[in-house]
């Protein structure tokens, strides 16, 4: 990976000015990972006007050095805080030092009040995560490996066939066969809902065998080099019962026109009402009761929400999820969904499997 | 299950009051579950010497009535801290209201204090988690079935044979088998560690096939009604290298003397010290780098630690596990490990897999 953390850095500085902060003290370990590359369960990143830190303890000692960009590494104890403490003045030059208040606890908080003797602390919100809306060329590299991992796992297990398999056993051969293809771990817990299940969002699979003629929604991700995929892809076991055939056809549509309105400058919440106006013109508005997508990298969900109350607007260089679905109580569900990254003009789709509706048996 | 969960309240009621407090605002998820009974992942606690309540969202309405025992279920909106605001000035009676430090973010705190207005928080450490530490008979029948789950899941991959296959096929197997066996899912990722990778205690499970005439770490554990259980056993490939076949007698002679030894009573560093002596007798004390054991319950880790510095005294009641290891870099691993439940007299050894050394093939 060529060396993407400086710049990071850089732009943060930029926003911590903006905020009249000298220096953040970054806890969230997400937020850690983008600013500096280190990977591991126990660092702070400390950005300020004079300096640049990444602290972690002796078990990180080889692998912080390889990985970290931009920062000079810290070796502290197992609680950073006391070497946070001895820094932050330095790096902040005595100016106000910000917290990431929805990360670090009431007590965390209250021994660095403590360590810091004199020095007050300012919390902040979304500092660094405002700047991981918009991906670098780093980050869409990797993404787009982890969305062709999923593209390759989602044909290999359809070629070997799902009905009379129970819902566990097929998301289980899917998280193998991710593993093979390359994922570091899926991104979240594969979802494979059959028949009347697949009216549930968020279904676990479980012991019940997947039945001929009905839906089988098959919602996945891999992550790669840390970073996040997620794809649905709906196949049916067999011909159709007609609503099932009719909510696939109008869920495929309402994707396409989604597909097709996607732009950087328009508002999250306008390409939302372009999906739903499509499920809600052909009858199926109260059976789409989620938002239209989300943001993905680090997280499998960040910001910005696709939602019909979502206020943001869409730029170039965010990486988000177009995923309607209709899910009718005790018949079946359907759901498809791409991952795509804005750029100026258009945007790049990651995921490429098709959507054709496919029979699988 | 019968209704622990009004005596578990009472109990925390008299801890509260030992405190100075009239109330507590429980968020921690674990905390919210051993408390009320509720499980699901938007749940607030709000216990006080006026009333008890558990405040959830719509969507738990129905499982939210079936599950919770001792408190009035309230459903309030999605972020639930509006409504812990409205009702915690009549459950405190206007006294002191306690907030968990270790769980609530500075974002969360600011929210509630300002809903709050004029009403002050005090931050609290552990409250809970102190009262966790003793189980009572619910939580031990819970637990007792989790190790029974992971001894029937032993046999059965066993059973199948484990050389010439990879680490993570083997892991696949034994997570396969653990749900089937009625685990809800495992407690932690299932630890598969052969030849020179059982070197590393916390391996993640890879492409490397299991050689013959190795040792072969397997550390895993399952969840039943929301408690964890955790064993380890190691088994042996074939025929072993004089130097494998030594640090297995020496770890089984360490954990046996620590089973020997354990008891109410004993401070938990004493009981750490039983195991290392023998290991360090034999020659391999600094191959011993991780405490004997932690105590178990809804969480996989939790009070108390069961360490060198480890300044906690036993009880009756608490829940621990017994797992000295011994790790050569570059040769091979070992590591045995018992959940064992304290009594007034002796333990309840929850795992019943032997521990005589067993050649699986």
């Amino acid at each position: 990976m060529s060396a993407a953390q400086p710049a990071r850095q850089d732009r943060l500085l930029v926003t911590l000015i903006e905020n009249q902060l000298a220096a953040l003290v970054v806890t969230d370990s997400a937020n850690v990972r983008y600013l500096t590359g280190y990977v591991g369960s126990n660092g702070i990143a400390l950005i300020g006007v004079n300096g640049r830190f990444l602290l972690t303890d002796s078990r990180y000692a080889v692998s912080a050095t390889e990985q970290v960009q931009g920062a000079e590494v810290v070796i502290g104890t197992r609680d950073l805080l006391g070497d946070v403490a001895s820094l932050v003045a330095d790096v902040s030059g005595g100016g106000p030092i910000g917290v990431e208040a929805e990360n670090l606890t009431l007590a965390r908080h209250g021994r660095l009040v403590e360590l810091l003797g004199g020095l007050a602390t300012e919390p902040t919100r979304g500092l660094v995560e405002d700047l991981r809306e918009i991906k670098d060329a780093d980050e869409v590299a990797a993404m787009r490996e982890a969305a062709a991992v999923i593209d390759r796992t989602l044909a290999r297990a359809l070629d070997a066939g799902i009905v009379g398999r129970s819902e566990r056993a097929v998301a289980f051969s899917l998280l193998e066969a991710m593993l093979d293809e390359g994922a570091e771990e899926p991104s979240f817990p594969t979802i494979v809902a059959s028949g009347p299940r697949g009216a549930r969002p968020h279904h676990i699979p479980g012991p019940d065998l997947i039945e001929p003629g009905t839906l089988v929604v098959i919602d996945m991700g891999a992550v790669v080099d840390g970073y996040c995929s997620d794809m649905t892809r709906t196949v049916a076991t067999g011909p159709l019962p007609a609503r099932l055939e009719e909510i696939y056809a109008v869920c495929l549509a309402a994707q396409e026109a989604a597909m097709g309105a996607a732009r950087a400058g328009m508002g999250a919440s306008e390409l939302d009402g372009v999906a739903r106006a499509v499920i809600a013109e052909a009858g199926y508005g109260e059976h789409f009761g989620h938002g239209l997508g989300h943001g993905v990298g680090l997280a499998i969900h960040e910001r910005p929400g696709v939602r019909p109350e979502g206020g943001e607007t869409l730029r170039a260089g965010m990486a988000i999820t177009i995923e309607p679905g209709i899910y009718l109580e005790g018949e079946g569900g359907v759901r498809i969904e791409d991952l795509l990254v804005l750029g100026e003009d258009g945007y790049e789709c990651l995921s490429s499997s098709s959507k054709a509706l496919r029979i699988v048996e």
